[in-house]
């Protein structure tokens, strides 16, 4: 298998996965207008690991782990907004239908 | 700041936080019963790249990838387990309340 694919490229496919895979979330998010079920802790500690991730990467200067990290920082950071964006405008939405 | 802490437990910090990241999306996932605003082609793309990452660790013998990427793999798939079960069987209670 080493002849078709290097153990490079096997690391730099996982990290395109884990990173792309957070685009449908952010997607899904959007056009529902809703991240109900997505906990809010899940995406706190999961950011402030991927920063400790940057750091860490920066340290040791692996520049695909800072590009990498940077990018699902980026889009995890983008899903918690949206979250909380909703979330407190719907609220708005629910008080003004109450009043 | 190297005095206190060093560059490798950085990367144990990150590596624990992105981990432990989604127990509190399983728990929430299992206490709701739901988990409809949870992108199953993220859980799909982002197991995918963990799997990989554990051939990818295996390959270069860093143990702390492979069990970090582990321990992910195994809460994610419960995560997407819970999903596909949970939406299944409220599909399942709807049709029922229909007939």
């Amino acid at each position: 298998m080493q002849n078709f694919i290097s153990i490079e490229s096997i690391g730099y496919m996982a990290a395109v996965l884990t990173t792309i895979a957070f685009v449908p979330q952010l997607i899904k998010t959007w056009v529902s207008k809703s991240a109900d079920d997505v906990s809010l802790v899940m995406f706190i500690l999961f950011i402030t690991g991927v920063i400790l991730w940057c750091i860490y990467g920066w340290e040791i200067h692996a520049f695909p782990v800072i590009i990498a990290n940077i990018v699902t920082c980026i889009l995890a950071t983008l899903i918690l907004s949206l979250k909380i964006y909703f979330e407190n405008f719907e609220n708005e939405t629910k008080k003004k239908d109450v009043q």
